[in-house]
């Protein structure tokens, strides 16, 4: 059984919204699973003492223009989030929850509602009537939902998660780790594919 | 007559180098020329209140490791710098100083042995003598060479250059900018291509 893929993202992360979309089939291809980490980017930008890129002039501009584009050339649907960006502490506390409680295929399922939501339909998944709105649509009980975001317990689990991220060396999302090798950025993907395909290089 | 690629490089950046690898094969295949740009990667970062990659704990780790792997991913050859960053202002105001008279081709030249110097045999381009040991392999009379790092006219020559790309909203190295439209990094290669091949996206 090969090594699964580990794949660390940000529901505010345009890049990991973009990483979200095609590491399934790219993993499939190679008969890898992937394991998601939800994780808070500021966890890690702290620990890196790093900035969010949209937080330097200049490069701001940059790579408000670049999230777009990169989106076009994976031929995604892309509209700017209007606030940008958002704290997702709660989208990602409900991530691990239901890793836990039912497993990462229902997960999966909600990283990908949620990215969608925050890069396709501008949902402000920090409001919390935004985020129990989703959390209904993808079938969940609201109230539910608002009491597990809002359990030290839940806390807890997306806490050791930055703590785990930070641990294995992340910085950055997407952050890819691949039978230990680091892949930072969606970017990586054509290095990450040589890898899966024919090994280390 | 199409546009020509504005390619923008640091003689102390890996990732340069890599790109300085292939722009040219690249900018052919659509009939394009690539002008280059020698910048001191110092001033756009500090244009855009930015440190250098490798002034980040942890980030640090990652991109020494990824400065190789993607060199290797171009099946180019690659040895760490004994010394890295280094200041590269002298190596650049060479470049300016062939550019301008003895035109692009020459100040390209100059750009790949003074890249392949640093990154392939650990050539310490900050030194002096390191130097002007690389102008006399390339055929340059090395006082004269001292002579040109020393003018105030060829100091203000790079300065300019730095000036117009913090302008043209350059905060890193490679960055392109083809047909206006600006590209950051040398992973930014399938899409400079796609662009090249078919236009906007």
């Amino acid at each position: 059984m090969k090594a699964p893929i580990d794949f660390f993202f940000d529901f505010s992360s345009p890049y990991s919204y973009i990483a979200n979309e095609w590491v399934d089939a790219v993993a499939a291809r190679t008969s890898r699973r992937v394991r998601r980490h939800a994780i808070l980017l500021g966890a890690t930008f702290q620990a890196a003492e790093l900035k969010p890129p949209v937080a330097h002039p200049i490069k701001r501009e940059y790579v408000l223009r670049d999230f777009a584009r990169s989106a076009r050339f994976e031929g995604l649907p892309y509209q700017p989030p209007p606030v940008f960006p958002i704290p997702t502490q709660n989208a990602a506390r409900l991530f691990w929850w239901l890793a836990e409680t039912r497993g990462d295929e229902a997960a999966a399922a909600w990283a990908l509602a949620g990215l969608r939501a925050v890069f396709t339909r501008g949902v402000p998944l920090h409001e919390p009537d935004a985020l129990k709105a989703l959390a209904a649509e993808q079938g969940l009980d609201p109230a539910a939902a608002e009491a597990v975001w809002s359990d030290v317990a839940w806390k807890a689990r997306l806490k050791r998660a930055n703590d785990e991220a930070v641990a294995a060396g992340v910085f950055g999302a997407p952050f890819f780790i691949v039978d230990g090798e680091p892949f930072w950025g969606n970017d990586r993907r054509p290095q990450i594919e040589r890898w899966l395909a024919s090994g280390p290089f």
